[in-house]
């Protein structure tokens, strides 16, 4: 549905991938994460967003009997949030089989010892010990998750800085693939490791108490896109069927939840995209503060604040002002703070809630908008995988 | 294409499935260990018969070049063989993605454990070992070959005698799908052991000297099918969505090359089906004998000679009398001999090879042959998934 869609200058957009898991209502750690990128990323880039439906089966199989629902939230977030299928495909990834069928392909050619050093597979196994993870399925997770990937030769993966070497193995795999059935050489990728480092370099370099409302790291980051393209891949002068795709790497600003901890569901201290504005303030009123800060007399101190935290995000540099002013010298009260910040969360998700409430009240449109994505992204799967067929000799 | 057809009786016909690899043109051990039986099969059951395209890739990923040519050289062998595209579905595995759909759901629920254990996987590494084997692919081929199965659900899979236990790990993955997803006890299937040696001991203790020709063995499998169908997967009182498929034992009668060892590519002792006829009088002329038989007038023992045992598959009784009666006396030569069974053996393949000639002057019939059973396999596969899918909560 976008394929048509060219910039002012006539070139194709380069094409951007991205998945989210079903877990329920999003919260604003998924969104500043990753949701609140995506959409400005639709403008300037051909988007393929999709609901990692497979995936939530690797970790909850045993327990299914919420994922019809947990789909239906995501894609009513997604919609809200903004993401526009005029500008982008949104779609189920159980809708598109080119995704397994790469999977399979891609299996024949991944040594298990690449999938077995994985970080996260004995971390996850070991953190959730509860689960029965010791599945093909699990432990096969970053392979399906390439093959997620590749199987849209995109050009680039927005990922937070924490997760951009996640992309290393589908670009491994990749090479793997184009060496053997494409005739790469398969050194296309030597001088990524550096970029990745100058851009964490610039990012952590960053000023600690931007607003990302203002967005300026995030058109930081896009304006200097080209440097992100790995030059050595050009200068192979091949046309490798499954092009490693680049890291993009995108704001991920640290969300504390309630409790002070990372804004997670599992530990039950999350702000919802579609709370209600009670709970949203009476959930702030109780978020854990400055613990130095016992009395409303005593001075606090912004920079160990949680509260703050989510100012850094949420509020306007005056309010910024306004609440360190206040705060180190006792002139306002926590929950005077607590209070702005709470105005600044509303304003911001008023226009996502309004958003969630057409939606909510037109599914069959938000049905419509699922189907149309499902089927652009099968057209656009089915290419791919067409060339990868050829590729192997299995057309 | 063949699910209106049924028997007299309006019962609908029970479900059979089974594949092959593409590695090439076949030989007579091929066709005698499977081809042979699937086309007796197709009048009495539903079958689908598919080329394994993708198994294909599981060990020989490293070169592909030949498969585009062993994929046309099976299809043809398959038609010339007998297969009725009026009577049984033939399609290709990478035509059908919901093999790989499956494949990748039932990933979630099996354990690596189960995969590890198969016995074949250790050996068959230690075989290849000058192949890179260590891939999630091959790990993973015995589920594939379980979705592959699963997928038509079918009641029976036909199976030489060596490879029933190879049906079981099918089975077991089943049995914990619908334990985990559509409230089966999973206690289904405990008298099996017991059917599977009670026929393996009726095969057995069958007169070693019998001629597959005339179809005793196979119509006493046949006619006994009943007998195979475990009766506590009908007792359990639950209609599960992945049904534990049966085992259905096939002759695969002791197939000597022209060397004694087993008939097998690797090894180049076979006789292809699509041999010319001097060709076939040619290697068999230069077969091994009985050892002990060295000048013309040694008797020799037929009991330990190879030739023999191609007598015992392709020759009348009668000429297996005489050659009985001729050898141990001295009263004929091997030479004799050997031209007795090439004459029996060129009688067998005629047919098969002027079908052959048939098809390879019509390859677009063929082609359409394919794409029929492609669609129609698809149809069937599609209508699995869905139940699937509604078991698991992700339709
Ligand atoms: S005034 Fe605000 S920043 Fe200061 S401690 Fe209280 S909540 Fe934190
Ligand atoms: S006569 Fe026939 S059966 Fe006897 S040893 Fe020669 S080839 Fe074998």
């Amino acid at each position: 549905m976008t394929t048509e869609v060219q910039t002012e200058t006539t070139t194709p957009r380069k094409r951007v991938l991205s998945g989210m898991r079903p877990t329920g209502r999003l919260h604003l750690g998924n969104y500043m994460g990753a949701l609140y990128n995506w959409v400005k990323l639709q403008h300037e880039y051909e988007c393929y967003f999709f609901i990692a439906d497979y995936h939530a089966l690797t970790t909850d199989y045993a327990d299914t009997s919420k994922l019809k629902d947990n789909i239906r939230e995501v894609m009513l977030d997604f919609l809200a949030a903004g993401l526009d299928p005029k500008l982008c495909t949104i779609f189920r990834q159980s809708r598109v089989p080119a995704h397994f069928e790469l999977n399979d392909m891609l299996a024949m050619i991944t040594p298990l010892s690449w999938l077995e050093r994985v970080p996260t597979y004995k971390d996850q196994q070991e953190q959730l010990k509860e689960k029965d993870l010791a599945t093909i399925g699990f432990l096969g997770y970053p392979l399906l998750q390439s093959a997620d990937i590749l199987v849209y030769q995109p050009s680039f993966v927005p990922v937070g800085q924490d997760q951009a070497a996640h992309v290393e193995i589908t670009r491994e795999i990749a090479r793997r693939f184009n060496h053997l059935f494409a005739g790469d050489p398969g050194g296309a990728s030597v001088v990524t490791a550096d970029t990745l480092r100058r851009q964490l370099d610039s990012l952590e370099n960053a000023p600690p108490s931007h607003g990302y409302s203002n967005d300026r790291i995030v058109r930081e980051i896009f304006a200097g896109e080209t440097s992100i393209v790995d030059p050595s891949s050009r200068a192979s002068g091949v046309n490798p069927v499954l092009p490693e795709p680049q890291v993009l790497l995108t704001p991920s600003p640290k969300l504390p939840g309630t409790d002070g901890r990372k804004m997670s569901k599992s530990y039950g201290n999350t702000i919802l995209l579609s709370d209600p504005e009670p709970e949203i303030r009476a959930k702030l009123k109780s978020m854990v503060t400055d613990p130095a800060r016992v009395r409303r007399t005593d001075p606090g101190n912004p920079d160990v604040c949680p509260v703050f935290d989510l100012h850094k995000v949420f509020s306007s540099e005056e309010t910024r002002v306004n609440v360190r002013e206040g705060c180190t010298t006792a002139g306002i009260g926590c929950i005077q703070c607590k209070g702005w910040l709470a105005d600044a969360v509303v304003a911001e998700l008023a226009p996502i809630q309004e958003r969630r409430r057409y939606f909510e009240a037109h599914p069959q449109e938000v049905a419509a908008i699922l189907e149309a994505g499902n089927a652009a992204a099968n057209k656009r799967a089915n290419q791919t995988m067409q060339e990868v067929r050829v590729a192997v000799g299995i057309d």
